[in-house]
Formats: structure tokens, C-alpha cells, sequence
């Protein structure tokens, strides 16, 4: 099979690798020529066979380049030809690229990609929307991403639900993470258990909690212990905020994602409106001065 | 009517002048040889009249402080004397003291008490615990504190229950500052609202969210927009995390009183053990340097 | 002044009496023929003066119902003319409609109104958003429905701003509302406070968390003791949702309003996915029969 | 080795099991003589050579039961001697047994188990705490019940920080169950994902998600799709409710894990008096009967 890949940053070039394995024939285009074989997406649509459904695979950020991206391709793609967002594209975007490209016979599949930089040996996991006829096109390519004991593959659903899986996935990673997270603290805040990444290492077999997550979280505790080097700041990539908007789109109550969620948000400010706000009613309710009780510390903090 | 008042500091002192100006007689005693009455707890039993229960108010520090007053006046006072402690103590050690109190036949009254500085002036709420007889005996007392019109007082229930009404007063209150915070911040941030001064004043009358924290944190914001000169810190008191104690105990869902809480225990970090862990398993699995994201905004995110 | 009110049902019909009794002309528009004053929209906007700037208020449900009136508005009135939104409709939607009328000339004013079904005798809360020289044209309505000393107004910003201020005053609400009842819970289920009505009562003066939502609360709880009248069900209106969005878009964390809101959510669920799923997890590693822990409270729950 | 095992529930059986298999010799005590090998505690004791350590495990409910077996203990081994307890007790208890076994120089270690029922084939994951010396006395037996592969063990520190850890593992474990399952209800309510079992399925291999817990959540959704046999009510088992309390000693923000925690409180109420307390509130401001929006759906809801 041979396939159009745009975008060759660090998970595209992951990809293109692990498909030229598989032994598919991958014409990878990016805006930086040291990592592109082609000069642009059009010369990457003519480098693709015109005896087959022309396959595309979008890896690009999710937003105004794969908008971009998709509007380019419905302008040189044709007749049963598939695009493929594998970016990490809002499911609200997909139904829109759908029909950009339908209106020129053009399939769509959205597919929700995991596995980050393990998945170029281990493989992705790969959740895909759309069709099952474009589906079918685009196969041999999530076969060969996929890990090589077939797993890790599934069809979710119609346009869409391939992302909104993803989007699922890590809003659930979000949580669970935020879970790891709260119990490191009190185990190193309760000073009872002597040594915590043994007690970490100790329930990778036989507990309840053992994942890969806990097997990465030992491996950075190992690596530095009591995580010194690391600052406790977290980036959200936006998967989380839209499970909690999708949630709150269908009424489900999601008190621990979201919780994860807005810890992100508080480990990123440098202050906080809301507990100066706090601060500034205790203040004119209890008649001390901000922070009184810290600097002398024999008053009794403001009654309340 | 006499009292003896251990406790003369910001609380103590306001309620001593409140019940001098409602004719009472009042001894005070404090460590603090400037503002007490007597030299000792015993010389203050002493002063008290001898042909009446003697009623003696305790306003220390819960814990240690409040446990050895309450021990010292075991042996001071007797049968059908009552103490009274106004302080922040935890319910459960209300029978404790009650315990220790009644083996001499003394009786004991548990009084939670709020108002803050604003209670001098225009009286404390009164949540008492205790028998009805106890009460009675000092009923003349919770008169003299009480705002001038006879509201603001209840009695609770028995030994205990005039603290823990105190305490859920303080973790509804909790959630109520968290409410108004989490709406100043989203109002600050959004940037629509031009003046979030005016907005939060003009709440003050007609709508559903006024209340006296608003005009508190009306009055906050007017003495200093933008709140530029707090801190975003917060202690708690105690009750806020007795509170959520207690629904656990009696396995009430708690999200909005302990979010609260837990918001304030954000507030005094420097650092998130929590949120480092969360940052050392993205940098396991994404594998990007810790913060690369923000020194080179042009690569997308780890993926998750 | 003159005024076209459309929508005159519980609202709409206490601020036509509202702004009659300040003296103003209203002309009511309402489907329902037997509170209408006129037959249609058009007929409206003709008994309108000439001679000044026509102001026709809306107040009917967000969404649709708006969209149209503003439509429809649109081909009826001219240049320096005003329509006010006084709904509750999501702040996104007032550029849109703002952008159909600014086509025509027409001015556009957003108004956030509180007070509920007491806003006829005591005035509303009007939060409004738009130009300086719009919300002019409207003053007479607003200085109409305010409470009569002049508080409970506040012109917000541009055009948004109104329903946004409004917006966060109903999620401050719903945290408010939270904080009340977790209290409320706790108290009930504790048992040590013999009269929680009474507590409740007695904080109504000189305590932190005395309010307007707390007069209501003892109100229902002297009407209806123990609450055994009404069930634990709580619609969402949107603005809690939308608050909440809002704070995803803004990356502020909102513990507190979006736990109340997933309250309100599982109040209206018969049956939880979640945790049935929790359940089903349960069962799978504790090996034990789905709510056997129950059927035989000898035998020790599932080990987790 | 010999050792003596008091509790042959479920758990107790299972280990007896998996000891006897490695060549431990065991000693079973348990209140139903059909399992038991001995007619009472001090019968087991004697059976325990005495040419060594007796060793004797406690496997019993905690609270009262353990405690009533420690001290039954106590009066029954000798200097040198040690109880384990490997139950669900608090970490509080701990210092306390290992006194009352002290006072005759009887070791004490307290142990924490996770592996349900699945411990007998897999091996048990074991949390130890205690001195060294007591903690190499009872090693045959910890390696015993651990995993084959000789992980799965490991000695936390002192007296209680084998239940510490343990307790915070069962904490992690109700944040990522809720994890889990907020994920599912979202998929299961959005109805985009045609077969969520199956996307379930798929995250098994290569995601970040994967872990034995969402195996078992797949196992448990392939046997029922759609949990339609299993209500939504999960219990509680101490730990969950403990590992909150240690996080409010120590301030540390546990906002998904009390979320997962206050989620199953929720999960087995019939009636909820918060929510009783809520839409009380909405009634008595927006004028509404209560629920009348639902019976009545063209009626806009309760302005707020």
C-alpha cells in the first residue's frame, strides 16, 4: 500500500517509520524539507498510485492547520480517495471536514492515536470514525501501526467517534494520573512510609492499581527521587477540557476528570484571583491583617 | 449578673466590653497581666459571688489551652457552677470536658460563637450544647452578646451540639468564599466584564447571591481593585477540616465543602508534590523535557 | 418613555407591571392572546412613538425563541432604534445578534435580570452590556425595574457582558445553593443537633453566612420540616453549565460551581453508568456478588 | 515454617492455600469449625513449635475483631514471639497493638494485602510494616503468599506504614475506578461510540490507560453489556474514607479522590437532603413548584 503522510514531527516521523517497516510505501510531506520527500501536498498527491483509492494521512496540530491541511487535500484528492486526521482534532471539528471533502467524493476517517514515543516499537492504538468503506481503505495502514498482536485497533464508530474516543481516553488518563498524584503526596507529606518509590515499585504486580502509568511514575521516581528536578507545573493539551465540556454537554456528572482538569489549571498560575479573594474576605471578616497569623503565629487565627 | 472570662484577646476583650454595656459584671483573666482582672484562674473563681452558680466562660485556643482550663476549673469550682466554652474546639471533645467537669458536679455548656470583630457592635451568633439547666444559667450571658433585637441564639441540642453547629456554619461558609472566588477569578479572567468592582457591588441588592460576605468582598475590592495588595493565601481554622471529617463519618457526599478546603491547602504550597508527579509521568510518556512545551511553543504538546 | 416588551409570561409579566407603576408605556407582546396587548410583533413596533428611538425589550426563552424575535426585530425596526435581550441567553449569542441589528442600524443591549418572583416589589438586578449610547435609550426601563434606591444596576461592559456577569452570578448561585444544603445534610444526618431548622434560623443574624438564599432555605425548612414534601431533584437552567465552560476556556479552576453542578446533574439520574461500572470493577476483583456486602453484613467487604 | 492463621474467611482460606503450597505449615483458627484446625486461640498457639518465633497471623475484620484478637494474643505468646496483622485495620490501630504486644515482648507486624480474589493463583501484594527483626521473622510466609517472581513485596518502614500504604493504594484505586467509569457514562450517554465495550477493549493494548483494573472493567462489560444486571451502589471499605482524613491531617489537596469517595456515598442514597435542600431553595426564589418545569416543559424553568 502506498499512503500520503503530512506532518513528520515527532509522532509523524514515529509513524512513517513504523509503517515503512510494515513495508508500506509512505510519501511524507513537512514543512521542514530536511524530514519531507516532497516539495509540497501536491506533489505528494501525484507521488501517490492512480490505480488505488489515494489514501492521506493528516498528523498536523489540531485546529487552523488541520483545517488547512484538509481544505488543501479537498482541492487534490478525488473520487473515492480518504483523507485521515490522526491529529488530536476536537470530534466537533470532523463531521465539518467530512463534508468539505464529501462535496468532492472524498472519504473521511478521524482516528484517535496513542502511544507517544513508545509507539514506533511497541505500536499505537489506534480508534477510528467514519465509514466502513473508507475504513477499509485506509486498513493495511492501521495494521501496520498497530501492536503487531492485533490488538489495539477499533472501529468506534461513525465520523467522529474516533476522536471522541481519544478524547475519552485521556480525559480518563487525566484522572488517573491526578489519582497517582494525590496519594505520592500524602506519602511523602505523612512521613510514615520511609521509602516511597519502593512502596510504588512494590505494587506494579499483584494490586489493584498496577498500569503502565504506575511503571512510568516508578521509573521517574527511580530516576529522580523525590521527584527534585521537577517542577510541579501541567500542561493540558485539550482532550481534558473537552471531556469536561462534553460531559457537561450530556449532563454526566464528572467530579474526578474535571477535578484533574482544573488541578492542571492551578499548577500553572503563578497566583491565584480566587484564593486572593479568599484572602481579602477573611481579612475584613476577621479584622487581622493578610497573613497576620503566619507572622505571629501565638494570635489564634481569625475566627470565621 | 457575674461571670469569670478566661480569654481576653480580640474575641474575649470585644465580648467582655459587650457584656459590661449589658450590665453585667464581668472578671476577666488572661495571661497577659495588661488587660486581666486577676492574677489567676483561682482568684477569678474567687471574685465570683458565692450565693449564685458561679458561670465561668472560657475563650482560649481550642485544644491543649482550652483542656487545661477546663482541668484548673474542675478544681476550682463546685456543684451546680457551670463552665462555659466559647472557643473553636471540636465537638468531640465537648463530652470529654463535660466529663471531667461533671465528676465535681460542675456543669458544661458548649457555645459556639461568631461574629467576628463585627460583634462588638452588633452582637455575636450564639450556637449553644448543653442540658436546658446549664443553659438557663447562663442565659443572661448569651443575652448580653447576642445582637440587640434577641435573635442569633439557639440552643442546639445536648454537649456537643452547639460546636457542631458552629463547625458546619464554618464549612458552609468555606464554600460560600469558594463560590464568590471562583466567580472573581472567572470574571477577572474573561476580560468581558470591564469593571468587576461595579458588577459585584450592583449584586448587592435584588439579587439571588447577596449576602454579608458579598458586601465583605465588595468592600474589598473597592479598598483595593484588582486586590494587588493580598496575597493569594488561606488558612483554615479547623472547622473546615472537621467538617469534612464528619460527613465522612456519617458518609455525606461533601464536593463543594472540601473543595473548598483542599483549595486552601493549594493556596499555602510552594511547591505540588501532586502536580510534580503528574509532570514527571507526562515526561515519561510524551517524552519531552519537562516544560519544553512552553520554552518552544511551536511544537505541539505531548500527546496523551 | 414608551417600551415594547415581548414575552410576558412569569417574568415579563411582572416587569410590564413593574415598569407601569414607574410610569412607563408598555406595549406587551406575548403569544398567548389573553395577556397580549397586540396582535404581533410588527403591530408592536408600530405603536411604538416615532418620534424617539424604539425600545423593545425581549424576554423569552434563550436559544430559538430569541433567535427568532431578534430576526424578526430586525426587519421591523431602524436606525437608533434598541433591542434589549433581557433573557438568559448564553453571552456567545449577543455579538451574533448584535451583528444582525448593527446591519439595520439597530442598537443592541444585553441585559442579565435577577430577582425572580420577587423582582416585582423589590426591584430587579440588571447587569447590561453594549454601547454607552444604547444602554442610554434603555436607562428609563432599567431606573424602571431596579429597586427604588437606585443600587441593583450596573452597566457591565460591551456587548456580552450583561448575560456573562449574569452568567457568573447564577454559578456563584449554584455553589451557594451547594454550600447550604451539604450543610444541611450533614446536620440532619449527624443527629446531634436536635432543631436544625432552629439553627438555621438563628444564623440569619450575625453570623459569616447570613444571606438572602439562607432566609429562603429557613423559610422552606419552617414550611416543611425536614423537607419531606420535596424531592432531591435540581433542573440546571444553563448559566451553571456555561459558567463552567467558560472557566475551561479561561483555564480557571472551579472546584466549588462545577461540584454543584454535577450535583444538580445526579439528582435527575435514576440509575448511575458510573457506578455501575464502579460496582461492576468491584465485583471483578473482590470476587464477591454484586451487593453481597448488603445480604450478609457478617462477611467482610470486598478487599480493594 | 510454622505459622498460625486466625480467619479463614475469603481471604484468610486463600492464603492458608497459597502458604501450605509453598510448604508452610499452617495452623488455621476461625470461628466456624468447618474450616478451623484448632478448637480456640490458645490451641492454636500450642500447636506452634516451640523451638522458634511463633508467628501468627491475624486475618480478621478490623476494629473490634482484631482488636479482640490481639489481646487475646497478648496473653497467649511470649517474648520474641509475633502477630501479624494483616486485616484492614487504620494505621492508628497499629502503635496501639504493637503496644499492648510489646508490653510481654511480643513483636508486632502490620501488613497490607491487596489481591483479592485473585491473590491465591497471582500472588498476593504485601505492604509490611514493623522492625526489621520482626519483619525477618515472618519472611517465609511474605514470600510465600507474594508472587512467584519475588516482587510484589516490600517493607514500607515502622509500625503502621504497611496499612498506611495500603490504605493509600486503596485510595488511588477509588480515584481510578472513578476515572474509568466517568469515561464510560460519558461514552455510554454521548452515543457516538457505537460499541463501547469494544473501545474499552482496544485501550487494553498500547494506550495509557491500560491496567488491570480496565481489564477487569472489559471483562466485566463483555459478560453484561450495557451493566444492565448491576445496579449502580458501591461500598465502602474503610480505606477510601481514612485516606481522605490522613490527606486533612497533613493539608494535602485530594480532590479526585474524595470526589471518587463522596460518589459512592452518593451511589447508596435513596433520597438526597442536600438536593432536598437545593431545589427548596430554586422553589422558594423562582416561584416554581417544585419539578413543575418537567410536568410542564413548554414553561421556561425557574429564573435564578
Amino acid at each position: 500500500m502506498h499512503i500520503g503522510l503530512v506532518g513528520l514531527g515527532k509522532m509523524g516521523g514515529n509513524m512513517r517509520t513504523r509503517m515503512q517497516r510494515a513495508g508500506l510505501t509512505v510519501v511524507g510531506y513537512d514543512l521542514d524539507p530536511k524530514v519531507s520527500d516532497v516539495g509540497s501536498l501536491s506533489e505528494l498527491v501525484e507521488q501517490l498510485p492512480s490505480d488505488a483509492p489515494k489514501v492521506v494521512w493528516v498528523m498536523v496540530p489540531h485546529g487552523g492547520p488541520t483545517r488547512a491541511t484538509v481544505e488543501e487535500l479537498a482541492g487534490l484528492l478525488g473520487q473515492g480517495d480518504v483523507v485521515v486526521d490522526g491529529g488530536n482534532s476536537r470530534w466537533t471539528d470532523d463531521p465539518i471536514h467530512a463534508a468539505m471533502l464529501a462535496e468532492k467524493g472524498i472519504g473521511f476517517v478521524d482516528c484517535g492515536v496513542s502511544g507517544g514515543v513508545w509507539g514506533l516499537e511497541n505500536g499505537y492504538a489506534l480508534m477510528a470514525g467514519g465509514s466502513a468503506e473508507d475504513v477499509a481503505k485506509v486498513q493495511p495502514a492501521f495494521d501496520a501501526l498497530r501492536p503487531d498482536d492485533e490488538s489495539g485497533f477499533v472501529h468506534a464508530g461513525k465520523i467522529g467517534a474516533g476522536h471522541f474516543a481519544k478524547m475519552v481516553h485521556n480525559g480518563i488518563e487525566y484522572a488517573m494520573m491526578q489519582a497517582y498524584a494525590e496519594g505520592y503526596e500524602l506519602l511523602e507529606k505523612a512521613e510514615l512510609v520511609e521509602n516511597v518509590t519502593e512502596v510504588f515499585d512494590s505494587w506494579r504486580v499483584g494490586t489493584v492499581v498496577r498500569s503502565w502509568l504506575l511503571d512510568l511514575l516508578v521509573k521517574a521516581l527511580q530516576d529522580d527521587p523525590g521527584l527534585s528536578e521537577i517542577r510541579g507545573y501541567a500542561e493540558d493539551s485539550g482532550e481534558g477540557r473537552w471531556t469536561v465540556e462534553a460531559a457537561i454537554d450530556h449532563a454526566v456528572p464528572m467530579h474526578a476528570i474535571s477535578a484533574a482538569l482544573f488541578a492542571r489549571f492551578t499548577s500553572r498560575q503563578d497566583e491565584s484571583p480566587a484564593m486572593q479573594a479568599v484572602a481579602a474576605m477573611r481579612q475584613q471578616f476577621g479584622g487581622h491583617a493578610v497573613r497576620a497569623t503566619l507572622e505571629s503565629p501565638d494570635v489564634p487565627p481569625a475566627k470565621e
